[in-house]
């Protein structure tokens, strides 16, 4: 299934900027990034509550927030793109 | 049925944060702002891809990216949140 992970935080500060590094290092393990802080993995339930735990774990919860979105099996009708793709190649990303 | 819109802007120069209050004043006619570029729309079809229209015509498409989710009428199961809920008030949303 298809979970979109969306994660805010200032990135004004050096400590938010390591977090949103280290978030998309483990999301771009089951997927790709398509915006600065939304990530879009492909991953089963298993998959799904490890990762969670994971992120949960690298957030500061007084300070950012952190949404999971299940797009569940049949996803590719429920997607729209407009504007620059994505091109988030630092952390080794895929471009599409 | 809800859409989740998210929206990628360069916010450190004036006029992307300019667009995206721009962005953020037509997606809260329509929903609320859950996270500083992730906006949650309950509409219809046709509000659906007339709301899809003003956005494009904001947005800078050389510069901005505009990703539309559309998760259905059964999305209270598909959601999970962590950390600080939303409090943007500045344009008049919903504090959730």
């Amino acid at each position: 299934m298809l979970v979109l992970i969306t994660y805010d935080v200032n990135t004004e500060d050096a400590a938010g900027r390591k977090r949103l590094r280290q978030i998309a290092k483990q999301c771009v393990n089951y997927g790709q990034r398509v915006q600065n802080s939304v990530f879009e993995c492909n991953i089963d339930a298993a998959q799904y509550r490890m990762l969670q735990a994971r992120l949960c774990a690298i957030m500061d919860p007084e300070r950012d927030s952190l949404r999971f979105y299940n797009l569940g099996n049949k996803y590719q009708s429920r997607i729209e793109h407009f504007g620059v793709k994505p091109g988030y190649d630092s952390e080794g990303l895929l471009m599409i």
